[in-house]
């Protein structure tokens, strides 16, 4: 646990990326099961992953992202995508799910399928949508630290045009909207002007109070 | 790393807490610690954490959080409070901060002070504070694994009244709004309906796909 401290000091935004050295391919693996195994609300896990490899897309994706480098000198970009709406088919697709996987139909369960039914709809598209990006903000949390402790470098990006990106990924054909978009890989240092600096956070007594 | 991972199947939503097994204050420490190296967009951290000790408010929590038992019989309960909207002043003391704790002031760095000014006037209030909710969302993740590598059990919860909550806490006076409440402790297996049950994910295919 000491590692995990150690690795968030170490791990900082990377803005300049070696794009010679490449992200083992176990260690990305386990990062993306990491992402899986996030908790979310309800279990629905109401986003998906894109991991984008082919270098006319991740191109066009910097485009729409102010020309940063790293979405296309990193080794590898991941793009956040969240559920448009929450609707009562993907809610059946996960619980089905469930059911199928433990093999059993549990009538508190069950309930609850019906009455997140009705909160969804009560809640609207828009709020639906924010709920899902939301998850896939854990599933980022989770991404990151887990890159950390592999000693793979990572850096979350809101800086982009996300429609920009959703058409380039044909995202809205699949429902989806992309959030946050997270280039892996290693840092080279030089040329990089963030990485010499201090880490700045507030101070726990202004961020943490006890009542 | 693989630790992680296993760290990650060991863990799950807690329902049932033994209320008579506290959280060690070293462990309690480090947790919050990975909460405040969490990244944030802009490095703002734009959120509050409130550790709720007092057994008097974590019964009126409960009673507007579906009468949820781990809000109570937990050892510790987190408060996750996102910044009810991004304000210039907001803006200007996590910039200051950052120029005292680097003991520089950098060009580009002021040019994206100002520039970030007009973004989020652009975006208004309640955008902001949808912002801020979604970085609160990465430090829970953060939390989630960290409580999870201390072999410490979480339920991270949405299921209260966010107004109810910051009233309770006084939050509204603050400029907060409650997100996402994060019990923490030891899980008492027998009477938790969920301990024996399967961690039900999608698939990587059906998560993660490859462009």
């Amino acid at each position: 646990m000491t590692d995990l401290i150690d690795k968030l000091h170490w791990r900082y935004a990377t803005k300049n990326y070696n794009s010679a050295k490449k992200v083992d391919a176990e260690q990305l693996e386990r990062i993306l099961e990491a992402v899986r195994l996030a908790p979310t609300s309800s279990g629905l896990q109401p986003f998906e992953v894109f991991v984008v490899e082919n270098p006319e897309l991740r191109a066009r994706i910097r485009d729409v992202a102010w020309g940063q480098s790293p979405v296309t000198e990193a080794s590898h970009l991941l793009v956040f995508a969240a559920w448009d709406d929450i609707t009562p088919e993907r809610i059946d697709m996960m619980f089905d799910l469930t059911n199928e996987q433990r093999g059993t139909v549990n009538e508190g369960w069950e309930a609850y399928r019906v009455k997140l039914k009705a909160i969804v709809a009560a809640r609207g598209q828009q709020g639906n949508y924010e709920s899902a990006a939301r998850q896939a903000y854990i599933a980022l949390g989770v991404a990151l630290v887990a890159a950390a402790l592999e000693g793979v470098d990572s850096t979350p990006m809101e800086g982009f045009d996300p429609a920009k990106v959703d058409e380039i990924l044909s995202l809205k054909e699949r429902n989806l909207r992309s959030v946050v978009i997270l280039p892996l890989g290693h840092r080279e240092p030089e040329g990089d002007w963030l990485a010499g600096l201090k880490k700045v956070r507030r101070p726990r007594e202004k961020l943490v109070t006890v009542l």
